[in-house]
């Protein structure tokens, strides 16, 4: 499989077309950044552990009966993926309370929440990735109410499979981002990529972070940890 | 009816026991603020005008049905009211987009919704006020699954019954914000104030604002605008 031409530079993975026009080849770069943006750096190896990490929670969650965009990891960073029309939404489902939305709502840091609870945000780095509500994303034509329900209930399932799957290898999800699109038959497919850039990954013996918080509060070991990650739950290359 | 004890000092309205336990009386005062009270100042009868326009308007809501805290307006300023346990919600139903959803995700100003947006914000002064969703809403507590669906089908009932009135008197009814408490008899029922202060009105002919936005605005005329509402809809006292 060869890349073809670059059809969107993001700020950790580059998107390429390739000789078949279903599918895309997704290279995860070394760069980290926290803050939309606002905190930036690059990390040895990074790309090539979460491709790593991502491949696997994907074939986790396809073996439990979601659809995702994951065909196969071609090596380390570049994984060959089916082409989707990508829904602007970030959807976060929380297990634990931490990060904005203790900032944000007088909940507990560490609280566990008796019901998982599912955030939507408007993907928009023009706008800063806004709260959205089922009305509003309806209003702004991301999605209807039938697709949003269904956009949650994936989003609920797949969560409840990693966070079984991460507990038998050591970890706690506290929190764990999605992003959703449509594939060339219409199905609503989970995209993106699934990896500590994209969820909270505390191990549980000692509730230390093995996530993007290590870069968000400026601690070192940020490249160990997802090296760490990598080893405990990925396929052996 | 007499003043009894003062049982809470708002932005802009007191709130006073009476000899009847069930009943409390708001007093509606001069104060105006903006910006979670950054911006504050007085106007002259401004609580007078409010008062009247908000008596009329919880008469107009509970002769179509919708169960409200009113009970009446004693004299201008002073409002007879059921005693309710309020729920720290701010409901605001949106009919055009204006002020904060402008510029918090990309509809245009003035652009009309299809259907009404409903808009749930976490009523805390600490917390600066921040929209929530009904998992989150349901994890603080705040109301279950159940009462948040009647809360919202009040207030989009409540906003068809007061555009359809305000229309008729040469208003558009761009916003409004609805709060609710819980009563005696543990009915979900309409509480606070209906005036200028909490929702937007626009004169049909000139699409001129008529309410709060005029000091948010920093424009003068605020209190001649109210006084204008208040002649136009409010019952002679």
């Amino acid at each position: 499989m060869k890349l073809g031409k670059l059809l969107h530079r993001g700020k950790v993975k580059d998107v390429y077309e390739t000789d078949n026009p279903s599918h895309l080849i997704i290279k995860f770069r070394d760069d980290i950044t926290a803050g939309d943006g606002a905190k930036k750096d690059k990390i040895h190896k990074k790309g090539y552990y979460c491709s790593i990490i991502s491949a696997k929670l994907f074939k986790v969650l396809e073996e439990n009966g979601i659809n995702t965009h994951f065909i196969k990891l071609l090596k380390p960073r570049y994984m060959l993926v089916s082409k989707l029309k990508m829904i602007p939404l970030e959807v976060i489902v929380r297990n634990i309370a931490t990060g904005s939305i203790v900032k944000r709502y007088p909940f507990k840091e560490g609280e566990k929440f008796k019901k998982p609870i599912v955030q939507m945000d408007y993907k928009s780095d023009e706008y800063g990735d806004p709260m959205l509500n089922d009305d509003i994303a309806e209003a702004l034509g991301i999605a209807n109410k039938k697709e949003l329900k269904e956009i949650k209930r994936i989003a609920l399932k797949a969560n409840e499979i990693l966070k079984k799957f991460l507990d038998k290898k050591g970890f706690i999800l506290p929190d764990i981002k999605f992003e959703f699109g449509i594939d060339e038959n219409g199905k609503l497919v989970l995209g993106d990529e699934i990896s500590p850039d994209t969820c909270r990954l505390w191990e549980k013996k000692t509730k230390e972070s093995f996530d993007k918080d290590i870069f968000r509060k400026g601690r070192s070991g940020v490249g160990k940890a997802y090296k760490r990650v990598a080893e405990i739950i990925g396929d052996k290359i």
